[in-house]
């Protein structure tokens, strides 16, 4: 048996603890509320095109989640008048994406007992900053088409590969924030 | 002179080299194809929802330009089965999200001569993780929806600043991939 499911004596498979996941995956079915998460992060600008977010507690499964914060700089390249402090915030986006694709592509196979040795990927996205630079409103203004390329060894056909991979981009939820238009408000208040 | 534009004796307003930006929107004016940058990361999985981003170089004004690399790590909360190593993709999305606005903010009031003296921002997403669970592939696979908030002090009228938030949120580069869809294409390949 746990060699049919790829499963370790431990009960993890992928470094992901497979029983754990089912078992949230049957308590959010049974209560969809828990399902409900609200991340969170504050700002603060330091200069120029340089600035700090702190990201720490979180809503989910019906209850607020206390977590040590972490802080992350976002800057500028030199091109585009900064200082190189910091990745820039649409390498962030780009982080986010591979990052988010490859733990959805983990966890599903995890849970379909397939081993997954390695996992890597190249990401790239073109953006005209003429937008941005206020000189052609027009213009997307953010990536104008985001390519992904995956290398994946895991113990599987590669048809299957193909299909746990197709099932990453519909669920992953910062790939379907970039195919999507989602429903942002920007509030801002003198202080 | 320098007081009505709120410039400093260096050419700096709000930490940005105002000459040089200015010297930027108008080569990019005049020669498009330098406003067109490629920015790319790589990553690679290390165990569960733990990943490693690394960002180098980008191409941008006609070139390849060089730069040291930045490694960053995606994780994901104990809640989701993870061990909160670091933020998770979703959350590096709200950082992206309210530091390209913070920079596309500071910016625009830099290059209209308004000083900044403090942006303070929170932001907050809603995500239903049934979807990434691939309980309900039918429901939004990513945030419902985003809320940002600013506090700005700035020197200039409210009116002002609200039409210069206006445009950071019509320009952020971030901004616009979050309120757009974005042709995005994933490749997979067995290595």
């Amino acid at each position: 048996m746990a060699r049919q499911t790829g499963k370790a004596m431990d009960g993890f498979v992928n470094g992901v603890d497979v029983d754990r996941l089912k078992g949230t995956v049957q308590a959010m079915e049974a209560v969809p509320e828990l399902a409900k998460f609200t991340f969170r992060a504050t700002n603060r600008w330091m200069k120029g095109g340089f600035n700090r977010t702190t990201i720490g507690g979180y809503r989910g499964a019906g209850a607020e989640n206390h977590r040590d914060a972490f802080v992350i700089d976002n800057a500028e390249p030199s091109l585009i008048v900064g200082n190189d402090e910091a990745p820039s915030p649409v390498e962030y986006l780009l982080h986010a994406l591979v990052g988010c694709l490859t733990t959805t592509f983990v966890y599903h196979a995890a849970m379909k007992g397939v081993q997954v040795r390695a996992v890597e990927s190249q990401v790239q996205g073109q953006v005209d900053l003429r937008s941005f630079l206020g000189l052609r409103e027009h213009l997307p203004g953010g990536f104008e088409a985001v390519q992904v390329r995956f290398r994946v060894a895991a113990d599987c056909p590669e048809s299957e590969l193909a299909s746990l991979m197709d099932a990453a981009r519909r669920r992953s939820p910062v790939a379907n924030f970039v195919v999507r238009a989602v429903p942002t408000s920007v509030v801002c208040e003198a202080m």
